[in-house]
């Protein structure tokens, strides 16, 4: 018999197959810090619908487990190879198939980027809201497979909300085209939803319709504040929800965060700087401005400090700059394990101050950004290079930040998925019945077992 | 053995199973117009979760189907009886079990009546947008397992985007909460979504976790017009979208429906009025007078005459009389079948159009609600009482309505379910390879096939 590569060259167009030993090591795990990975015996390139097919055929032909990855940014584990598999890349499929204006949809295919999708739509004066920090790099078909949140999702949703349709290659090779172009429809079960931050499990997604906003009618504005404790920060935040007030953006830095950024870039902090609150309205003219300012008076109220608005979009840059450079500031202390979980909104600062007792137990530097209007947290753990015990006194706290989102009424993973990183949180999650339910619809799609095995959910009883 | 009536009597409750006469025939069907029912062996009235286990556990004993229904307000034929089967009514589960006013969601039993719902949670500050015609009289249970729409889905969306958790009782008879309480979360799979929509069929949904919305931020402002072709309100509704306005009602009423109220209520309509347009914005102040303002004009330049605009609620009523009054009007010409197909949002005159054909071929009469603004449109069929050559040729002009719906690139049903009316449709839109996805994931679900047997999707190859 062949082997699984040797098919796939026969069946394939040239330079689809890749077996090179930098290849097989660079598509072999995605962005998660320390989650565990083999090395693919292959990995097929995929331009077309076809070539997917015919590799999940042979797969199965084989026994041979597929991997599908979009850009590799996830930070779970979703798309890391297990030994011996077909690494399944779908970025060469960068086809934007259709953008109805008049309908609002766009149909595209897997690989294309987040913003090249933003950017082709807003040609035909369209927007599609879902802008997860990975956003110029990522894939739709990853933001799908995930489900991908962001910065905006606390007013607009998460991917989920924005796809009505997708074509989807079976584990017999069989194809689904799923859904509808049309602004509402119930024909059937909701398979488009299922397929949804299904983390490849269930199916091949080639290809995505997604629904989208008028680009027009919005107008930012910003407005940012100091606190001098994690507990005033979070009754801002409770104070503008209270008022009915949905901000297109509330992001949460804390101390450890913000100092990382301030020596970096000699920035100068207020004293007792221990968190940042920024906050987006989009409600254009009179009514942003009235937002605008009532969120200014509850930061005040709260106890913020140096707290600005702004308009314009340079200063609107400006004022969250802190944002943009916290992931890199902390990445030059060493290789940084994003965490996600999300936990009731007002639960915030509680959350924050178990973290930063686990940091200490731990001996670990833990900084934090949020999505403090989603109650979703993403604490960044970092062990100096190098260091095997600051790993595992790591690992312990990333452990223990998961129990407690759980205690506090949280989930253990808010918008990054399940992958390999969260198996253990979601087994303690989900109980047996809900366990049992994904096995039966796992084995009912996909019986062999053969696609992404081992991620997404716990697969014991 | 016993019957499996005597099972349930001894199981459950005083009072909780019914066998007389009147009880089955009365939730033997819901208000779908023509839909095939049989008589249930038995009723039974569940109070808690543990009523239903037992049911479905006696039920599986027994291998009796079970139907659940809520209200039974469904236009589908979702809930009506197999014969001999147990119909489960979830009425009398219509607890209020949470609000968190400060999270933003409601946990609700699945007898909580869609309108009770609204009145409690407004106590709290807060909103649940979705809102069908049926909103006085219907279930949420209901709602969520039709995925109900409405009219304010053409801004904020079906039943199945405020959906974020559930406890189902499975064909088992075991317990699965699905979902959370957070407002983000993406561990496992979109396990909610699956049983939105699923219109019973993989288990039965005993009650439900909505996420809401502030209730304050809005003001209600009207804007009406007729039009004397359907073309020219087609264009209306199209310039509004392409002007980046979206409305948080935009309805259309046909001439028939409109002669239909006038001649009953005694107005006088202008002539040649073929269309009458309403929408609705809500945004709060000058924003909301801008796009008011901005509707009116597109109104008047599409050739919208007696177009009219108000602020006062009592005002708002009135300009929407003709939506309010057009089902009972119509009721008094005979028994109403109401479509439910949803088209392309530019192809609402040509389905229009075509609906008049086959109105007129079949020498029916059928007028039209439409949630224009969606392309989802409820061409209402009437054949007068007791004229089978009637009927069978109304029968005639629904195939021939879904296949023209179809043609036109839409889909079989917006947002009434399938149920038992849209079955052939769904086998016409549904591939071999979707349908047969719809048959695994129900087999894996409910193997022996008791729960509300032959509703949702067609069964066949």
């Amino acid at each position: 018999m062949h082997s699984v590569a040797e098919a796939l060259r026969a069946a394939l167009p040239p330079h689809t197959v890749a077996t090179d030993a930098e290849t097989l090591e660079r598509l072999s795990h995605d962005d998660a810090e320390w989650a565990e990975f083999g090395l693919p015996a292959a990995v097929v390139f995929a331009s077309r619908i076809d070539d997917v097919v015919a590799t999940v055929r042979i797969a199965a032909a084989h026994g041979v487990a597929i991997v599908p990855r979009g850009a590799g940014t996830g930070l779970s584990g979703g798309a890391n190879a297990t030994s011996g598999c077909l690494v399944l890349s779908l970025e060469r499929m960068t086809r934007i198939v259709e953008v109805d204006a008049a309908e609002r949809y766009a149909v595209v295919e897997a690989g294309v980027l987040n913003d090249d999708l933003r950017r082709h739509v807003a040609a035909h004066g369209l927007w599609y809201p879902p802008d997860p920090a990975s956003q110029a790099i990522s894939t739709i078909g990853g933001n799908v497979a995930t489900n991908a949140g962001g910065i905006c999702c606390v007013k607009y949703g998460v991917t989920r909300d924005y796809v009505i349709g997708m074509t989807v290659v079976l584990a017999d090779g069989s194809i689904a085209k799923l859904g509808r172009t049309t602004a509402k429809g119930v024909t059937g079960y909701d398979l488009t939803g299922l397929f949804v931050g299904s983390e490849g499990t269930l199916g091949i997604i080639v290809d995505v319709t997604v629904k989208l906003r008028p680009l027009g009618g919005r107008e930012e504005r910003a407005v940012v504040g100091y606190f001098r404790t994690l507990t005033d920060a979070g009754r801002a935040v409770a104070a503008v929800s209270e008022a009915g007030i949905v901000p297109s953006a509330l992001e949460l830095i804390d101390r450890t965060c913000l100092h990382a950024v301030a020596q970096w870039q000699g920035w100068d902090l207020p004293e007792d700087a221990n968190a940042l609150l920024l906050a987006k309205v989009d409600e254009p003219g009179a009514r942003g401005e009235e937002l605008a300012a009532a969120i200014e008076a509850h930061f005040r109220t709260e106890g913020g400090d140096r707290v600005e608005r702004a308009v314009e979009p340079a200063d609107i840059d400006r004022l969250f700059a802190a944002r943009r450079l916290a992931y890199p500031a902390l990445e030059r202390l060493g290789p940084v394990l994003t965490e996600d979980v999300c936990v009731p909104r007002g639960a915030v600062p509680e959350m924050l101050a178990r973290i930063e007792a686990a940091a200490a137990d731990a001996g670990v530097v833990i900084a934090n950004i949020a999505h403090a209007g989603d109650g979703n947290l993403h604490p960044l753990i970092i062990a100096p290079e190098g260091d095997d015990d600051a790993k595992s006194r790591a690992k312990a706290a990333f452990d223990r930040i998961v129990d407690d989102c759980r205690a506090l009424g949280g989930t253990v993973t808010g918008e990054h998925g399940v992958g390999l990183l969260k198996l253990g949180g979601a087994a303690a999650e989900l109980s047996p019945v809900v366990r049992g339910l994904h096995r039966s619809i796992k084995h009912a799609l996909d019986p062999a077992g053969m696609l992404n095995p081992g991620k997404a959910f716990p697969n014991g009883d």
